[in-house]
């Protein structure tokens, strides 16, 4: 089976799956079912089955899901048996916020460089990194061969800085800038936005 | 039609073409096609036009879509064209980069409260509005009727709070604490995770 062929939409459902396990397991459970798992996610019984049958049989009718097991294999599927190096661009409200995110911890990444091109910002400590100078950028995410960027710079600079992280050898950027990105073919995209996510909701409401 | 059949992963696609076609309108363009939007939100124009149709007739064929049209029909099906008020759980770091975020303008909300329990926080102006006791919140978002909040308190706390929302009347909530939330039904959560985006790219990486 050729794993690269699975539905992004699936990929999207692994990482919370792999937090609630985790939260699960911070709880002093061992075992789960995708019943359990369902209410804890929002997504159906049958759904959460399905999804992680594409990557082999990890459960057992009747005795579910070995929590340790799952989340080993959930780790090594979503690549983050390792901790990624992350270059975070933008030291704003936003990059503040993610500098400081607890919800990295364990989660295979970790920020090691922060860019800004504000003279007054540039220097700047945010825990324990300094703030550098964004015109070095692609010379210093380059040799250090970060993959990973996370974007926090206004909207109307978010392309320019864009092209300049494609350029760095960045393949995989989330983007927190209200606007979708320009990128060649190899280079992900995710993106955060607040609006967008609630404008998803109203719809709903009435 | 019973719009409300429309695949909920429609609607989360909504508010992208949105984006879109405002980013487009304020570039000064008066048309586009499915293939052009296509080009900008990284979604096939196949999918576009079939996601546009469970709408209505939208495009003409060989002249595409009218910009302007199109925008003031998705912010109807949306349930933006009028403004709601949000209220803010949490006035840390992510609290505060919403505060400030410039993204809302125009998209359908406007922050209108901000609690905490943190006693160093409250009447602190943040912007506009100074930030109220989280101890009066149920009543404070109640008596104003408010739907929407967005929260952004630390995972220990989120659960707790949650409650305290829905008591209150609150029926969707942008979620950025990494937890997944238990609401009773009719409910509706999204939820923003960077560490979640993150991994949801590891897995293409190699």
């Amino acid at each position: 089976m050729d794993a690269k062929k699975v539905p992004d939409i699936i990929i999207g459902r692994l990482p919370v799956y792999l937090r609630t396990l985790r939260h699960l397991k911070e709880q002093g459970a061992h075992t789960t079912s995708s019943l359990e798992l369902s209410r804890l996610v929002d997504v159906s019984a049958a759904q959460i089955r399905k999804d992680l049958s594409q990557f082999g049989e990890f459960g057992k009718q009747g005795t579910g899901y070995n929590i340790a097991f799952l989340i080993e294999k959930l780790l090594e599927i979503l690549n983050i048996e390792r901790v990624w190096d992350v270059a975070l661009i933008g030291a704003g409200d936003v990059g503040h916020a993610l500098a400081h995110y607890q919800g990295f911890v364990n989660s295979g990444f970790r920020i090691s460089m922060i860019f800004d091109n504000d003279p007054v910002k540039i220097k700047q400590q945010i825990g324990l990194l300094s703030v550098q100078d964004a015109s070095r950028m692609v010379e210093v995410i380059r040799s250090a061969g970060i993959k990973i960027a996370m974007l926090t710079v206004p909207a109307s600079a978010a392309q320019e800085v864009t092209d300049k992280l494609v350029e760095a050898g960045i393949t995989a950027i989330l983007n927190y800038s209200p606007i979708s990105l320009n990128v060649p073919q190899g280079v992900q995209i995710q993106n955060i936005d607040p609006a967008v996510g609630l404008q998803r909701m109203t719809y709903y409401l009435v």
